[in-house]
């Protein structure tokens, strides 16, 4: 299933988007894309419903994340070795967490703002993973029973602020709007091999980058596993595997957003977000 | 007021601790501590309650945190001048910003959790701001209008973990159960002058942590509207402000939780927490 969440932002109603590409109104079967409904018991409801009897939804509404109610945005710092070399890091031991605060979380095609006083605001595509199942000190061999879906990320970052303005990167990473989630939450039946998906970004039809998930140093079920030795993962939780090369920071010189621009990205099989650049 | 959850975990009722010190239930007036409550629109409608008129509470509940539906947990590291020299790190220009996972969160007398694998697990007594209006780029001088209150927490935390395991803090900051919130959430009218109030812990009965918030290096209107500048905050986000001397770490030698120990601490007109600690 491809599930979704539609309508103004903070009053989505969740939706599907059918084989045939028309977007289905799930309001009658679920109240949310989230908590309840991302675990296997609700997903497996989900599936069982026809789609095709579902209401169509008219026009081309606003999407929102095609996830409700996160309450963890945990994302892995340089977790694609070409990415942490053109960023002058070493490839790292284990894998870095790091916090996007939840309220940077906004719609795939929404506006992306520039923070006031910013000079250094980047772009990095990621493969999301959305927890459906709670737990923790999960075991590898099991982790990705834990998974609802996947998704597209857009993971916007404040250089300077991420990493010259002491203590932790979170100051540079959740900006409202630095955390475009969607279009759709992609369930792991269709959603491919994860560990091998082509995903790209282009800025003004410029492609930055143009990677594959299978450069990433630590995979899906070893993150799962490492994430929760240290925090309790529940539905709803995100977690962003980190980006391939050819982020703003990485050319040279470097490139950042002045905003007017537009941001284009997608992962293979989970779809494309497009992002105005506008000022805050 | 003093605003609090009693109950189950994950079913606390809304309840208030009144001029005589009984427990008076309000869930007939409200849902939860959380949200639109915790506005200056909800406070006034609570505060104009009669509490006598409220239902008293049969027995010793359990506390749950005194807020809920918390979206950030927002912490302030090296806050004091003394805390950072015993760390052995230099006082911050300006704020240290960094996450606690927000499943991290429990009530102020559940036990607390030493992770599997740890160490060097430690605490802080910490003055909690609980934001009341949403707001972002707020000047200092109104900080305080976004204030719904006051209250105790340990961040709880596992040195190792936060210091030695590469990027972020967020690996030892955020294990289940290392955010105790509360007894009560103090409104500000009635905590009194959050710049000099006394706060102290002790490990079985010995005093580690005995300072006053009056040794903070950045006060808390002026953490609000600096943090405000980097993320926006909604109605039940926690900002943690930081800790004086006295953690384990900064003991010669080290002193770390063990298991077994019961941890007492709080904050002058906030209320006391107490924890036992065992192991996950």
């Amino acid at each position: 299933m491809k599930l979704l969440r539609f309508g103004p932002k903070g009053q989505e109603k969740p939706g599907l988007l059918d084989q045939g590409g028309t977007l289905r109104d799930l309001s009658g079967h679920v109240e949310d894309i989230a908590g309840d409904a991302l675990t296997p018991e609700g997903l497996a409801r989900l599936a069982a419903l026809d789609a095709a009897g579902l209401p169509a939804v008219e026009g081309a509404p606003r999407l929102g994340p095609c996830v409700g109610r996160t309450g963890k945005f945990i994302c892995i710092g340089l977790n694609y070795a070409d990415h942490a070399a053109e960023t002058g890091a070493a490839v790292p031991s284990e894998p870095i967490v790091f916090n996007k605060w939840t309220s940077a979380i906004c719609g795939p095609n929404d506006d992306v703002e520039i923070p006031r006083g910013s000079t250094k605001t980047d772009w990095e595509v990621e493969l999301g993973v959305v927890i459906g199942k709670a737990g923790r000190y999960i075991e590898q061999a099991d982790a990705l029973s834990h998974v609802a879906g996947y998704c597209v990320i857009n993971d916007v970052s404040e250089r300077e602020w991420q990493i010259e303005r002491g203590g932790s990167w979170d100051k540079g990473k959740g900006h409202d709007t630095f955390g475009p989630i969607g279009p759709w939450l992609v369930t792991p039946d269709e959603a491919g091999d994860v560990g091998n998906l082509r995903m790209w970004l282009e800025v003004d039809g410029r492609r930055f980058q143009d990677g594959s998930t299978s450069t990433m140093i630590f995979g899906v079920a070893e993150l799962i596993a490492y994430v929760s030795r240290f925090l309790s993962l529940q539905p709803g939780d995100v977690i962003s595997t980190g980006t391939p090369p050819g982020v703003g920071m990485g050319q040279k010189p470097p490139v950042y957003l002045k905003g007017g621009e537009v941001m284009r990205l997608g992962i293979e099989g989970l779809g494309e977000q497009q992002q105005k650049v506008v000022r805050a």
